[in-house]
């Protein structure tokens, strides 16, 4: 959420003069994104956002990437595809980071989705996970069920000091989703990240799919459980909000078919997502000092995602 | 140098409908300027910078600020001015901060600027004290003359850490530049903060000059010196550029005439401007966290600075 790499005026000109975009007029960094630096750059043509990959992003995983949001944007997708240079390469090198040139799209992320706005968002994975049935590159998981277990057992019993009893608590969890993932369920390239701050909207209208960089290979219908969690509960985890929930699932329903077995599934896969989101919010949490300058997200609200939906999962998706 | 508050969207919607400036298109937290929060804003007419004011602007200085650009602005000089609501009002109140949507200028900061691009800077602020001669409003200066013993007597002895020997150093050339400060010399409202970031670029022309929230009323010359200071040197202090040095001179005197007894007085100037620059930096170094998330620059920087224009001011500006 910073701009870690600066990039001189000079250097970005340079960099520029290899494409075929104009002249360059304005270049402000960004405070957005994962763990990239972001510039949002004018030229006389148009606008793009440069991103450099910062160590969270590895290099090896941005072809997965790019061809990923070109196969989506050939398809209609409002996704932000990497601009090629003169010579037809999109993947660079500037300030010694790797680095893409990518299409501006407008929008804005909402904080609090109404019905409407979510249903919007859902259809537009609906649409996404439509154009992605051809597509064949893979890349595992980072953080999908086999690592919840290491993970957690890397935390370990530090996670008593967020919440006494903690550790035991999810440790049961872990423990559950692990015998009870549905490994079965279709497979496909998924988003995996689709929360609010990833979907620029004009409107009640959705002008963009962003953020790309934990996109991966895993049981389709965990990308819908993972925007779930997202959207429906407002920032503590404490209120489920139905009208949004109901809204995902019929958005996303719409566009694109969800199987008996994979609507049927989606408690357990609405369990596992906000296993995942708690896990490295945990981590970031005991290993972010209290003063330093970023904002430490309460691994606790998805504590409370990961309880209600173990207790209402049942009901909510019937 | 980071977003600070966060404002929704839903929240600068309603905000940007109290001004006649389109409908808003996108908006993009950038890591700019001092410790404020800006927006780039895009609305479906033009694009404008959001600034919510954090701790280090004071909200009743803002009408001082906001006066001087709009002066500023009306005689033609390319700063960035407060757009005014439907009702007139330039000072709002969003999120719980002193807010201002201003104008967005184009152009880059160069890192390296050159002998015509510090020509074409200096000309720029020379353009500016022309037209601020009839500027009536005053400012003190926070981080002027009489602050710089008491600044330096609360950095105290720890200043030793940053460099044995420090303190007694910089406690003499402070009583030198007590006794030597040309108190007699014009005054008047100064950008007192004129270094290359805030000064917006468009290859060797001069698009902007942004980030007035040092501005003040102070000797005039004192300007120039600080600008001296910032475009003159590398980034380490330790390397005078003499063509840049003598083409800010050139080109401010080229627009706004220099006294003889100002032109005499900048070497004890630039030597403040270097003693100024020097103790808020070590005041950060001292009072930040080596760990923290924000770029601590280097006081020594301007403590080489300081040390040249005391050995070669005479014969520099001569």
């Amino acid at each position: 959420m910073a701009v870690y790499t600066q990039v001189s005026a000079e250097a970005l000109g340079a960099f520029l003069r290899g494409f075929d975009v104009g002249e360059l007029v304005s270049a402000k960094g960004i405070a957005e994104g994962v763990e990239n630096s972001n510039y949002l750059v004018e030229t006389s043509w148009s606008r793009f956002i440069l991103t450099l990959y910062e160590k969270r992003v590895a290099a090896s995983d941005l072809p997965f990437f790019m061809a990923l949001l070109d196969h989506l944007a050939a398809r209609g997708n409002r996704v932000p595809p990497a601009i090629p240079d003169r010579e037809g390469r999109i993947i660079h090198e500037l300030e010694g980071r790797p680095a893409c040139l990518i299409e501006f799209l407008p929008g804005l992320s909402v904080s609090h989705p109404t019905p409407v706005q979510a249903r919007a968002a859902a259809a537009a994975m609906g649409q996404m996970h439509a154009s992605l049935v051809d597509f064949t590159l893979e890349r595992p998981n980072a953080l999908g069920v086999d690592d919840w277990r290491p993970f957690f057992d890397r935390c370990g019993r530090a996670i008593d000091s967020i919440q006494p009893g903690l550790y035991d608590h999810v440790d049961r969890a872990v423990d559950k989703l692990l015998a009870a993932w549905p490994r079965h369920l279709p497979r496909a390239a998924i988003h995996a990240d689709l929360f609010p701050d990833n979907v620029l909207m004009l409107g009640d209208q959705v002008s963009g799919l962003i953020d790309f960089y934990f996109a991966c290979t895993d049981i389709r219908a965990y990308d819908l459980a993972v925007m779930h969690g997202a959207w429906a509960f407002d920032a503590t985890g404490a209120h489920y909000d139905a009208a949004v929930g109901s809204a995902l699932v019929e958005g996303y329903a719409g566009n694109f078919p969800l199987l008996d077995e994979e609507r049927a599934a989606l408690p357990v896969l609405a369990e596992g997502a906000a296993l995942r989101f708690f896990l490295t919010r945990a981590w970031d949490w005991l290993n972010t000092p209290a003063d330093a300058m970023v904002t430490r997200k309460d691994p606790l609200a998805y504590l409370h995602r990961l309880d209600f939906y173990a207790e209402h999962g049942a009901t909510l998706f019937a």
